[in-house]
């Protein structure tokens, strides 16, 4: 009915409170929303579609981009880049869709910086004795890291302060339910269309 | 899980928009929601009941009460004045409960003023043409009447500025979804719920 622009949702919280899980399931039942697909320097490997599993680039292309600003959040894993395109992201809002981004609390802090329009969604554990169990039951981290882990989650759980919206993942239905009544919503916030209403009605009255 | 407040949401838009039916749609779904319950002068019909259908004052109580500010709006219609009472809505919010309240668009601007932290939700037809149809439609109006209405529903429009929310009423099943996303996302908006969690978080590490 009306020209609407996409809107980029971030969605973050600490490590071990299942952002993963709650994206998959989100993805099954949303099914206009995009993935914003990631940028990296690492090898294709086999079976793998550029601009479907990844953009890739070599480092030197990387690096140029990171000085043009034209990544939202970039990290370095095991020697290789990987990193949010600006360009795919604006590109698929401008065509009129959603961009969904699930991503750790600092690349989203570095999202926010660059993107401050972005809706971003804190996932919080129910309890931190629950994000205790969920990071022990990964099996693959010593006590000493999930001790280092739960610490990390602490302080990343202050940053909350920079998200508009926080769902807590009791259980992983309530929470897409949730994360879908938020881009429901979000498209209807009178700031965001209340111009192009007002213009449909002039141009009728023409 | 945390002891949450109430949120309330303040549903209007122009005469002929629908919010009526809207609102009774909602309700058969959205259980938890209380309707806010008006306060009138007129006199008690058979089988009405104080504080289900109405609340029911005397002139001079309601007018003490104007003088006293505990009316979020009111008005008068042939000698009688109708109104919505501040306490019953607090009262209903403090217990954890929504509130909503189906109104016309100048006793909305009223409750912004007096209650500003409410979230209000703007009806919007699909088009002046649609909206003409369905105010011609009720058959009470003559034709002079559906153009004067028209032409309010066109001053009203213009006050969509002061809502939170715009939702077109194109079919009645997909604004009521949007309401209630609209009101499922409130009530994880950050602003009012990350510090009741932090203090969760902190009990637990006490």
């Amino acid at each position: 009915m009306i020209d609407e622009k996409g809107i980029l949702f971030i969605l973050s919280g600490p490590s071990g409170v299942g952002k993963g899980t709650v994206r998959r399931e989100l993805f099954e039942k949303a099914n206009d929303l995009k993935y914003s697909i990631s940028m990296t320097t690492r090898e294709k490997r086999a079976g793998e579609t550029e601009g479907i599993d990844y953009f890739y680039k070599s480092k030197e292309e990387f690096e140029t981009l990171i000085e043009e600003k034209q990544l939202l959040e970039y990290a370095q894993f095991v020697n290789n880049y990987y990193g949010t395109p600006r360009k795919y992201v604006e590109d698929t809002l401008a065509d009129g869709h959603d961009v969904f981004l699930e991503i750790e609390v600092q690349g989203a802090m570095q999202v926010k910086e660059n993107f401050p329009e972005g809706v971003f969604i804190f996932l919080f554990p129910p309890s931190l004795e629950e994000l205790k169990n969920r990071i022990v039951s990964r099996g693959t981290e010593s006590k000493e890291l999930v001790l280092q882990r739960l610490r990390e989650a602490r302080k990343e759980i202050e940053m909350m302060d920079a998200y508009n919206y926080v769902v807590v993942n009791d259980h992983v239905d309530s929470a897409v339910s949730k994360i879908q009544s938020i881009i429901q919503s979000e498209h209807c916030k009178r700031d965001r269309i209340a111009k192009q209403y007002k213009q449909l009605l002039e141009d009728e009255m023409k």
